[in-house]
């Protein structure tokens, strides 16, 4: 990836950090007479808002965004068209409360940037993060939304399939029970519920954060889109996670499994369907082979690390070199993998909008 | 990544079919001054070379490699020093030999590109894979033999650390066994050679195959590489590795052990060392905090399926729709996870390096 | 170019029309530490902004700078500092005076982008040219008042060096009176101005319109910049001038002239300075030696055609093939290469701000 | 552009020094099923090849390319069709004569790179002028002619259409005549030679050089291409024709003579033509109106200054700091700018060629 931005044909470039006066994207390549509202990218923004139960952050964050570039309106006043030129997004920053921040000016926080960012930098804007903030994150899924329009009749969704030593029982994957009010976890397993809420909460209680694995699968994707080698789909789709704050390992299809068992489980077979495409009897390769789309879901998982945000007194130095323990207070996510749900499926959406225009581009059919 | 070109400032473009006439690559971007000579990429070649044990394909590819460009001999007639101009390498396929290629030519292979080759391109060059042969990888490891002498002090090393259902033990953890003559699967750990040895004897007198887990090791990388996010250090180590035929995962530090601790688990504590710089009391973050170098070292993981050319009768269809069963002959690596060791070297080193130059264009100090 | 981001390392991408709520840039890639006020930026933008003199469009636009991200505030509470992270620039639109675009929606002008623009995307914002509106260019003034200060001790000076048919005396050349208040054209010769009044005058009143050439001269430009075939530093400024609108030529020192005389005419000679470094006895080559700058002042000329939103009728078609005769009423610039002069300078300095970067990355030294 | 490497679908990345082992260039992003064969490159090598009458340099370079990949063989064993991966194709360099380079070697020649060269890298290959020999357009010739089969009945031709102080008569322009066997000069203008030839004998005899302007005209090229601002079609055409070694001068259309009329005499009017494309009725715009092609012819002109290489000694300094006088003595062009025209051309065409892949990839229809 190049700096700040993300994508080759559909290219997002993301700025802002968590105290400035904003922060925003600028997406460029969009095709044009894609249609979307402003409803559909705030809807988006709404689901990673912190403030909605009380195992994320409390911090409000209205997210409010505008659109400020790239579109005319249609003549319903609502319905935005791009024309093909830059779409650029803004969203103010509003809850920037005064307040001290000398020890995080002076202490390198375990397992924060704080450290290496001096290390390149030597400045750096330690309020709330700066550039390394989850807020940072906001810009991605509003570039996602319009990532969504581009592939007709594509989907793309997340669910959280464990938290910490917790983990769903997939036999009772329901999409649906996803976006369930009743539901502050992304878990598409509603017996899960009760389960990570009484973890999180001894979790939240005692200061404490914990990690989780999201899982993404893009539907309606269709056969070809990606490259053998370089440019592979999963590659892109790999980094685009990776470039998220806190995950730490990426698997494609069943990931890491497909090391430990043999050739004859891993490869799915496949029989002619009466539509005239290959039918998968298995998805070992989660909708990838060679790096390029076979027409099956795309799915993909992503680990994201705890926070190291805790109030646990931990072993650091300061600016000046001296020993320190750092205890981290305010307000914080007890597990930011929650919130990363709709941030993945937007890092997904962008990838394969990416690379069906790359497609086009190259071979000119779909 | 943009096509067939990987890196930012220190830029790979690699070419080439299994079957056509010759492979290589153009390095473009190294600085000039850098010494090496025609050995030190040809022992890096000859570390992935077919051929060496019976458990990898018996193909004799010589992989001579040829340095075409971006260089002038040092006084010793043997040192190239670069100029700062592209570099181009070469290496000759040379056992193209004849043979019917009729049924992989109709059939697609259950686990290979083949069906999404042809998805995408319409047109493919069937022979031993194409442009997703195992032997594209030659161009990356002779590319990364060059990235290796970028930045001073680095040194880059691999290791496997599971084949299918078997693990190496890291109490037994010998980085100097690896280059050991009596050691043909790239383990550390040198009690683990008779588990695999028979493990993959049983796999491979069964027309079977087997995936596996490789660790690479950066050592000796400044703090300061890598960026908060997008561009991180982390990101573009997995997009390279996850560029590499057959890769379904990657790890950075504890990965998805991660997603499984708390916070007071996961991060690094500091203290302040005698050097001025910080010693870390544990390396979870696998040297990159907030997507930059910490100064620890790097450590990922990738896992490399098994393969899919396997002897058992699998279900499939051909070109032309038909359902049918595939069995595919020939010389194949029961792992080809084995060989991959090199391979992930290189294509860590040649991130590192690409980071390397990018740091010290924008903030112009190490 | 990709899309709407040009340079390499220094990055900037540019968003907004001419008519929608704002347009702005993302300055990519700056180095931290990097000193600069908000008038240092507005000032710039000052310079290019209509209203200033009957030379130029009537349009009020205040054009005022808003910097959202990539600094933290010095303690003098005015000087901003770069952190390295991207710089978010913002100008608000406020003429958006409510009138009928119904002739210019429908007609396409002769000589304006009406045409091609549906003929690439099928839909456009046609009000004030969209993204084809001279206005954009503040986007680029923005980006290179921060360009401006990446490379010690440069400086980028333009001047207008004709109008139509008019042109300047070189021998009376004066960079301090381009700045004087009574100087309406960056014009370097005091006596030309009442000339190019005059000529400017009866073009204005006929309601009809002129080109300009444009001459930029960058000092203090260090010598290794560039490269010798692509990514040369005359390209890639003859790159950045030609993506302004309305530029139809560039040229680099002596450009098409050298075509015309002899290799004894054209080299310049050089002798051993009193500091170490080459002196040249003329300046035929620009300042650009093999695409590598020489440390001689980098000079570059381009031609900007004359508008042509012109009263007189001209003969077209409208969006529905009918022929029409346009004429093209409202608020223009009878001559707008005089605004040009700032926006040559941005695009300039931007050009070698990005390849003092690069040199350092791929060189690690100045 | 970015190292060795232009375009962006239509990617070329160009390697390899005069006096190496041998140059090339690898073409990524080429579309499948694009038919070509050994003699269409080398039909358009041997047009720039030297040595072909008196007016070019005697090196006898056979310039035999090789294509090394990205293709498979057609069943007549002659055509070559593209898959879709990249295309290498390679030169050996074989008139590697022996000679003593001490002087070149130690002394910079006037209005060459040496200087520039070694205050970037430090070390440089003086060897034919190493990387800025013109023998490195060998390559962009390559990768032309397979650019000038991408975009549907488009057709490229160039010509010289001045040399020195001689220039043709436009009204004698015959495109036949270019590739006549009686014409050294690629003039359009049959008259010409006889004036061209007695000129550039006393050039030659005097052991001077001259400049020459080209011309390229790329007919068939669709409406649409390009984008407003930023990745502007002559935008990109003028950095591909800046890249070539020695030119020092782009223009699109009227060029700078567009700065010298007023907007009624340079905007082309249009009226509907019976097949539903607007007629032009001039072509002052250059087939570009607004970065983006109209459908009319694409006309781009380039100087190209003498070669430094003359018997003249010129004063200068040597690697020490001396002041020296150099004369060049060897086999040398006395106008490179005969040979520039099918670079030019190959050079127009991968700007189209991309710029038609980017368009198809955003746009989805041509």
């Amino acid at each position: 990836m190049s700096h700040n931005t993300f994508g080759y044909l559909f290219r997002v470039t993301t700025w802002g950090e968590s105290h400035g006066p904003a922060l925003g994207c600028v997406v460029d390549g969009c095709p044009p007479g894609i249609r979307f509202t402003l409803a559909d990218i705030q809807g988006e923004l709404d689901r990673r808002k912190p403030g909605q139960s009380r195992f994320v952050t409390q911090r409000r964050e209205p997210d409010e965004v505008k659109v400020l570039s790239g579109f005319v309106m249609d003549g319903d006043g609502e319905t935005m068209i791009s024309t093909g030129t830059p779409i650029s997004m803004m969203i103010e920053n509003v809850d920037q409360r005064s307040k001290d921040y000398g020890e995080i000016a002076r202490q390198y926080r375990p397992g924060h940037a704080d450290y290496t960012y001096d290390a390149k930098y030597g400045i750096r804007d330690y309020r709330g993060g700066g550039r390394s903030s989850a807020r940072e994150t906001a810009a991605r899924v509003a570039a996602g939304a319009i990532a969504r329009k581009i592939v007709p009749g594509m989907s793309v969704r997340g669910a959280l399939v464990s938290m910490g030593v917790k983990e769903i029982d997939r036999s009772r994957w329901n999409w649906n029970f996803i976006r369930d009010a009743e539901n502050p976890f992304f878990t598409p397993d509603p017996d899960s519920v009760k389960v990570f809420a009484d973890y999180l909460d001894g979790i939240r209680k005692a200061g404490s954060s914990v990690g989780a694995v999201i899982e993404i699968v893009a539907e309606g994707v269709p056969a070809g889109l990606g490259a053998p080698v370089y440019g592979k789909l999963d590659q892109d789709i790999a980094s685009n996670l990776m470039s998220i704050n806190a995950v730490k390992g990426v698997e494609i299809g069943n990931g890491f499994e497909a090391a430990r068992i043999t050739g004859e489980e891993n490869a799915d077979e496949m029989r002619m369907g009466n539509d005239g495409k290959p039918v998968f009897l298995s998805n070992h390769a989660g909708g990838v082979l060679g790096g390029i789309s076979s027409g099956q879901p795309i799915v993909a998982r992503f680990a994201v690390k705890p926070t190291s945000s805790i109030l646990t007194p931990r072993k650091s130095i300061d600016t000046e070199g001296n020993d320190v323990e750092v205890t981290t207070k305010g307000r914080h996510d007890p597990c930011v993998g929650i919130r990363a749900v709709p941030i993945g499926e937007a890092m997904v959406a962008c990838a394969i909008a990416d690379h069906y225009l790359r497609h086009r581009g190259q071979v000119g059919r779909q």
